[in-house]
């Protein structure tokens, strides 16, 4: 790096720090940046600026939008009596590209994390109480990750939502849809085999 | 995408037109980017505006620098009559990396390229040209790629250079080190043949 000019060897360090991007690919970006036409990088900074101070959270479910409300809780024609609890907004991505799920989401903006010092009071669970309590909701699917956390903040949560009669269900864990078996690990394996289902 | 809030979206389209980061990364880039401390987020944009302002070529070289001479044409101690031909700036870095060549640079940004409208007047050809007549230059080595037009590139400067009666070398080719035999192309191993040398 000793030889890349000082303004050169800064933004390969900023690019460097963003995830995914190694020493070698964040050089190549550096360079690309650099020789892109003046109108591309404009629009690229002008991008990154304009994301950061538009985009905030929806006020009802916590969502990213640039609206008071995202495009989803603004929709008509979905399910407003079904909420899908998500840890965050690329998850709400995912789960619109089935086009399976016609409800509204709520975004928790993280996990309960004790070993990140991560408690429940960071994450957006009040809101979803509120949203519980004031709306007229019928089932709440917990669509949290599988991990441990994920796991743990589905079932905090599902306590913390008794009180209210609501249905809460959880995502189906199991063998993913043309993976292999041999290559699946047991956890996933265990619990494929007890949500297995009569064909 | 039509789920994603119009000034994120841009910013993923903007991320998108960078080399290497398909549909997904540009996605993770761009919530990483917006969940960014302000900090890091304003350092990223003025690193990217900055090199754009700064950098430039080297009056000498061609190589990128944000002074009048890159460092290594200001730097003292190195062989100031070798001159070695790359393409671009990023070569300059990876044959530093060796620790191995102590002579200068000439950056040509590109290779002749009919096919892309790249003739040799749109290179730093004659740059180098006055460099070899101005200058007491022993050798000029061809790094250039070893592509079609790469090789063309370096036999049109050799040319070129001829009646300056400089000595003209040409990186060897042959197989990578730790590579496998078996998994060489032919053309390489020819070349990795003819380049034999006594043991």
């Amino acid at each position: 790096m000793s030889h890349l000019a000082a303004p050169l060897a800064r933004l390969v360090e900023n690019l460097q720090r963003l995830p995914g991007i190694g020493q070698k690919s964040a050089q190549r970006l550096a360079f690309h940046i650099l020789n892109m036409p003046k109108k591309d990088a404009d629009e690229l900074t002008q991008a990154i600026i304009e994301a950061r101070e538009k985009i905030h959270e929806c006020s009802v479910c916590c969502n990213l939008t640039e609206h008071e409300l995202c495009p989803i809780c603004r929709a008509d024609g979905r399910d407003k009596t079904t909420i899908c609890v998500v840890e965050d907004a690329r998850d709400v991505i995912a789960l619109e590209r089935t086009r399976e799920y016609n409800g509204l989401y709520h975004v928790l903006h993280g996990t309960i994390s004790p070993m990140d010092g991560i408690g429940p009071e960071q994450l957006r669970i009040k809101q979803l109480l509120t949203r519980v309590a004031e709306n007229d909701i019928s089932e709440v699917i917990m669509a949290t990750n599988p991990t441990v956390e994920g796991d743990a903040t589905a079932l905090y949560i599902s306590k913390l939502l008794s009180p209210f009669g609501v249905r809460v269900t959880r995502l189906a864990y199991g063998i993913p849809v043309g993976g292999d078996l041999e290559y699946a690990d047991e956890v996933t394996l265990r619990r494929s085999l007890e949500g297995r289902s009569q064909i």
